[in-house]
């Protein structure tokens, strides 16, 4: 199963990005394939058809189980991982590719927004997303069970929707 | 493969309970097996513990695919829908039930109802959604080609998340 | 000013319908004009025109400064409060209305829901929505000072948009 | 009164752009005392504590009345927007600011998305948002009402939430 993560968060090496691995390692038994750390892309995110971004948006379209990850900020996704998700193309740009959306917060306060405001993101853009998204304390999912608990639950209808390798 | 069709539509026997078998039926290749019509609970639905509700409680649960489908009243489903859905556990009263959520509109306004709005409370109750929602014209749904289309791409992908039948 | 205070708990005298009734009198200065408490309305609203709920929806219409509170049950309004909202008319229901979205939970997950779920329906009402949503813990409303704070940032703009009395 | 447009499109002096100027105009009987294009903010839009940005967020924060603008990507807001947004405080960054979310489509399909979407990101900057979100055709907004209307209907309302001038 080729397995990717990107993470939205504007700064490097972030614990959406550390979150969002440990995520995708619980889901598939094995480290991601690919780690995408969005911020790294830098200025070529504001433009249309820069190489490096293309070809980010190719690993990732060619995943087949793919971790969304950001920090919330001002009550949803960020800016920096929505202008990578408008590289793609609607309803097809993510086809064939289950969905993972991952949020973190500082408080619980936010807990509605993985599911009411990233995922639908990812559904416009053709993705498959079976499971609930996934919302995160940045203070304690090292410590806390919850991303074990999830992938309990949803590892299973997660790889079932996973497209057969031939 | 045990399907349900649930309607929330104040008017029995209505276009939203027609569109919602039609999907029903391409998705399952047979005709469902239990179509309700939740205005037909009456005023148990204003209760807890009616015993007709309880049992059609009980028959949605036990399902494996099942059509949830409303029209669009103020933007979103209909009261008389989620008055039904709140009947069920939270987090627990649709675990290992495979959900789509159906809206119909009189004009296409509110394309966005049916994942940003009526998906969410299913994910609450603990359903697998892995498909997009799907909202359709009350006028032309018998006459275009979208509850086709919608079945051919994603009924592969909603049947692969069906529970196995031991 | 006349205030109308809405409560859509399944459970008559509810602690959703004492909180909101603080929210009317902290925001207005006075006890509120009405106070209804959905629940009550019965049966008939599962139809349309009956005579009671009429009244009730004119009542709400007639006013100034409604509060419109719920408590979060499956992360959004319950299906209780919706039924009576689709008595309303689209767009005109609620015209020249100041409408407070509030909602109460046990916990902080569903803090989202007002804003997210419950205002855009008030919008589509026609509802005049210019404040935030309050979510409020069911178990702390009395004791923590979030009503007073609402009321402090956000009471001089709900009253700016009432209506002017001729 | 204070006018300001903030326009989200990729692409400078679009349509958005225009239609989001022509809204201000029409709201307050005058052209806008500010008119931002996102986009020409650069790259440091990726950071935190670029001169011109921060330059930008102030001419905002500073604003009485602004149309905040966006095409619709993905169903949504861009991430060009949403990464200017970000750089304002939570809570406060809007303050006192009475703010109209605009959002442009090529179909009917995203009415839905100014009020469920871009609206709420602004009330969590502690906007006042009293008026509906508006969702116009590209195609059709220079030749059809909807911005006369709208204004008909919403500037008395936006007007009097506008901070009075000492």
């Amino acid at each position: 199963m080729r397995t990717t993560v990107v993470a939205g968060n504007p700064k490097p090496g972030s614990r959406t990005l550390a979150a969002a691995t440990l995520l995708a390692r619980e889901l598939s038994g094995a480290a991601p394939d690919h780690v995408l750390d969005v911020v790294t892309l830098g200025a070529g995110l504001l433009e249309w058809g820069d190489e490096t971004v293309r070809a980010a948006v190719a690993t990732v379209a060619e995943s087949e189980l793919v971790v969304f990850a950001s920090p919330t900020f001002k009550a949803t996704y960020t800016g920096l991982l929505k202008l990578f998700l408008d590289q793609f193309a609607t309803g097809e740009g993510l086809r064939d590719v289950t969905a993972v959306p991952l949020m973190l917060g500082a408080g619980p306060a936010h807990a509605l927004a993985p599911d009411l405001l990233l995922k639908p993101v990812l559904v416009e853009l053709g993705a498959i997303t079976p499971a609930p998204g996934l919302y995160l304390l940045d203070s304690t999912y090292t410590s806390d069970t919850r991303i074990a608990d999830y992938a309990r639950r949803w590892g299973p209808v997660l790889r079932a929707t996973v497209r057969q390798e031939a």
